[in-house]
């Protein structure tokens, strides 16, 4: 950590703000550096350039978390996505490490390393073996020193538990997120149970990242707070949701939407539903709040911008924004200078300019999880044969 | 030019498909580095390595043209946004030629210079003084040797013809863009004829952008081209549309609907959007294909895509893709995996996940052009007293 | 006529306002007594209490007249509806009569003997042929001395100006309406061409009813009265248009659209949206406004109500309703009694409860109209390999 | 009851599938002789012959209850409704009882006498001041014989409770309806306790009427159902819903949302939605199955046909329809004659026509019940500073 920066903990205790940063794979996708399926941050070392840049935008943006790219990074992940490698999993990591160090030092920012679910959970493979692989990432945040760790996007308790056992281990503090619903994990343990199992397990800040909106994920949050008070514990409270409207949703979120992830376009928040939400999150004693699969920097804006009266500035990129659309008042055209003003936008209910489409969708998901044979992972692409039977099942 | 490079016309004339790049004020409003009202391009000077950036994603995603981030940079422009002005006009100029040259240097692209609508027209200055301020522009555009010229977003064909008029002293070819729809410019000139007066002045390409979606601006090109038949005239043609559905506008275009410029997020098109874009531009004859407000790196990736036979090969960014989808062959889940067919994503239909929208606006425009009050442009300020007569006007 | 009524023409020309009733099959198919597909009125003989009552309510809702229900009862299309025949035509069109006249004689209603397009003109009969099928049914209206006539539902010019022809030797006051849109007739003659050809054929009252919603079929009027007016002719107008909103129909309307006709409960129209289409026929210059498919006695009690004020007086069954609204003044909850105004009520935009659902469908037309073999009719019921052979090309 | 009918728990207890009639006072509001606010039913004195037709219609389409037409006929609610009062409660209840038993006997259908909640119960008068003015109308059904009793649409369990008590004292078969959803009643009690103290209270047949969708009704029905088995009790379910999609109510059901009671035409089920509600219904257990407002005769009719393979025959409206659209075999467009199939039915998704209208709407109930100042029923009119308050009230 730069002297004088504050630890994580540290700002939570004080009861600061902190704003995280968006999700770099949509993100990255969109910009051409990241493969959709596969999803692994092979960018960090291959385009570093690109991955700095958007660091940037984010920190500019408000964020005070710099999280490293390594969402995915595990080496089994690396190896099951059917592609050539032209990296290792270490460097991916060191890569990415290097990267978040080197913008965090540019402005107010903590960096955070990342570890996520691995298809080694998914595949049944043993405790020993998922932490093992979760251990060869960590070697690597602590060679880089990062300032804490995060541990997000476990769609199973039980192997979330696993990864903040591992991280313990460190020293450093423990960030956990369940990529959950209000309806609780994939086995259905409820989202008050699964935050009371990780601060048993050691995680000084819980929450829940990625699958769902804005709203939902408050909502979910809000469930662990109660179940960690009831249980007499302590913690502090972090959300990273979507920036996509998830209204049809089931329990596994976004992914079995039909729109994921080529057609999520109409879903996707404006700034103003992000003012919503920061406020939503602030008052629900939420204080690490950040975004997910979606956000792009001008959301992360809105929420800095949302919570400028309780963190006393406004992010630098403000600079090119200006309250509740008071751009606008430099605007040609008269009507559009009409709307440089709080109560238009707040109250606008944006059209989809899509009459042939609905507003919500039927999840396909196909009700299965951890120990059914179709989410067996290999390391092979998926063959023809294998698609064939795929293509039929989704028809029925 | 590169030594080695075809300049614009020889590809056309020879029947190649030219791709253009994206919208750059708004991609980079949502990245923090433009304002949305002033919409200037100070950022070009003040930010280089974000203008760059999206200047390399755009080649990756397959653009043969880095037009020169100069919208909105005129010095009539530049001083009436009502903000304090660190850069000259010839500075910010100067650094967009600088910045699309060492990128198109990268790749196999053409660096094109932009000039744009100007203040000193709507403000009802003369031709004298509208030729005038465009000229500045053109003096750096001469000294940055830029391989040829796009004048565009121009409302009224009469300014449009101003500006072709002036270009034409460079000697450089010329495409000229007209941000109109089949209803036609302000004045009620329609498409077929603003075409025939333009290729009249001397544009050798000429074309659509902005304001519209895709297939408005397609249909709105294609009369273009029967006027310039019927007129027994020569050209080529182009369309650089929104990347928004706007089927509700009216002849103003996506200025007037309740959605611009903050909650237009439910119109983004999706790439798939895109491909039936690209065909059936390529189909109506117009082969130099790109985009403007709106599209993102993996927009024009998609219309690269499309026209990959016509091409011969495949955008760098594919890379990170995969036809129709084939990526998702390597995602965790098996329903997702049976996503990777091109009839999936070319039969849906897109929710919204918002229940309480319509899907279309009744757009706002108060139907006044150049000549009305109340478009004169001015330097200061809008101020308090005008913004609340501006509210007063747009509640009836 | 009952002693001191007036006719059409005199109400007409003295500028009156003249109500029209409400399209009879598909309110009595809703009731139970007609049959969507062959659409044939035999309950006007087989349940005579139905039929009363239903032109009793219209009435009541305020229609000057009763039109004879006998939409679809020439000869040629009872025989066509591969039914089995309990009544002949005659005896349909004349108890048809019997109980337009009576419900007519307890108010201030005039009788309307009604014919439309045949099966003989699609099949490709000849004229003398066509004309003798109306013939038949003008026997029955001369017997039964009905008011006036209406020859409505016609696609196609050539033959509605025949029946005009037929209908002329009564010696009755005549009114012609097309089922066409914008787009004018099957063979693209346009709206105010037709209108022309009617006048001159010997319609002294010329419109549209059906096919299209009262906006777009107001439009159509206004085309019609235009051209009339161009060529130095004279006429009344009138509209029947359907109570469903059909923005995305094509030039056949309502027919194509998916939902025809068991799914257009969405599409109805409200009581708001009838006042809304009262006032723009009536300042269209049109006076003689009324309903065809989907208008119920309320939609005609809302023409009624938007133009007491013309006319002096309420309907009688207004006293069971209130302009606006007003009855809710005496409902149990008070957030309903708030509901009272007309304000509340003008610009409520209606929600569908289906979320799952477009707002707009893609017509599915085949683009084939008279002298295609697939319009043939016959008189045995559609075969079973010819409905597998519509079923396939559905698909397609 | 006539000679040889079953009666209603006869039926029941056999198995057999009993079928309700449709809601009174919003079909015969439609048609002219309801006053939507006051929601009275004078008519059955007034005009006797509409309201026999609405029964016939009803009889045809299958149904084999005849509820007399006495919904809010007690005399605190008549003289409640601010009107002239022509016809005494008394009157009106004995014509209603007529009306039904001259249509009853036409087939095999039951008379069933209704009662519902009073404005005196609302107004907090008490238990025996209920009881007396419901005793009025039983009263009436003791004299004219019908044969079972309905104490229906109640929104507190409490008065719903005190009616059966009431009812009981007849000896005649007692079937009572809450019009509540799975949220409860307006107290909160669950409908599985609901359901308990209705069947302690003497009520042989239980179920839910009014205020929502039919599968929202039916899932209420379900909780009801569980409720009184885990209790060891015993009974028949019915369920007489909605024919409105109601998504987005909140607990006090349709009234709250802002199209009740003017707007809701495009919530309006279609016959195909009416086939898996009386599929579901019966597969819940559920033998009584009809419905409530916005039912006409052609929804009873699709209950009917759907359930035909249970009862063993069709019902008499049947021979103007066809299963599944197979009457379409008889239209004159090949396209549409293409539709003559289930599938293309049940697979539809109906659009609105209502590109500017949402799916969904905000609820505006105010969330007082029973005890609040806002809720004191008067016999005046709502005066106009009354009505003031309350549209200030609904602003805000």
């Amino acid at each position: 950590m730069a002297p004088g920066k504050k630890g994580i903990l540290e700002r939570l205790d004080a009861g600061e703000v902190v704003i995280g940063d968006g999700g770099f794979v949509f993100a990255l996708e969109k910009r051409g550096y990241v493969k959709a399926g596969p999803w692994t941050p092979e960018a960090a070392a291959e385009h570093p350039e690109a991955v700095r840049q958007l660091h940037r935008e984010f920190l500019r943006a408000g964020a005070n978390v710099m999280q490293t790219f390594t969402f995915y990074a595990s080496d089994d992940k690396l190896e099951n996505r059917g592609n050539k490698l032209t990296f290792t999993g270490a460097q991916i990591n060191e890569a990415a490490c290097d990267l978040a160090r080197e913008v965090a030092n540019e402005g107010d920012a903590l960096v955070a390393g990342g570890v996520c679910q691995t298809p080694s959970y998914l595949s049944c493979k043993s405790e020993t073996d998922v932490k093992a692989i979760l251990k060869k990432q960590l070697d690597v945040f602590v060679k880089k020193n990062v300032d804490f760790l995060i541990a997000e996007y476990f769609e199973h308790v039980e192997e979330a538990v696993w990864a903040v056992e591992v991280l313990k281990k460190t020293g450093k503090p423990i960030a956990a997120c369940m990529c959950i619903g209000p309806e609780g994990d994939m086995h259905g343990v409820s989202p008050a149970e699964c935050a009371v199992r990780l601060v048993k397990a050691g995680a000084q800040i819980v929450g829940i990242n990625c699958h769902f909106d804005p709203m939902t994920c408050v909502k979910a949050v809000k469930m662990m707070k109660e179940g960690v008070e009831k249980a007499g514990l302590k913690a502090h409270y972090m959300v990273q949701p979507l920036a996509y409207h998830t209204p049809d949703c089931s329990c596994q979120g976004f992914i079995d939407l039909p729109e994921f992830p080529f057609g999520l376009e109409p879903r996707i928040l404006s700034r103003w539903d992000m003012h919503k939400y920061a406020r939503e999150a602030y008052n629900a004693g939420i204080h690490f709040i950040g975004g997910c699969c979606g956000f792009e920097p001008y959301h992360i804006r809105a929420v800095a911008e949302e919570l400028a009266p309780e963190r006393g500035f406004l992010p630098a990129a403000s600079e090119k924004h200006g309250n509740w659309g008071a751009g606008l008042e430099m605007h040609t055209k008269p009507w559009v200078r009409a709307r440089a003003r709080r109560d238009y936008w707040e109250n606008l209910k944006p059209a989809s300019g899509r009459p042939q489409c609905p507003s919500m969708s039927v999840p396909d998901g196909w009700g299965v999880t951890k120990g059914d044979d179709a989410l067996m992972q290999q390391k092979e692409a998926t063959s023809e044969d294998q698609l064939k039977k795929l293509f039929d099942r989704s028809k029925n």
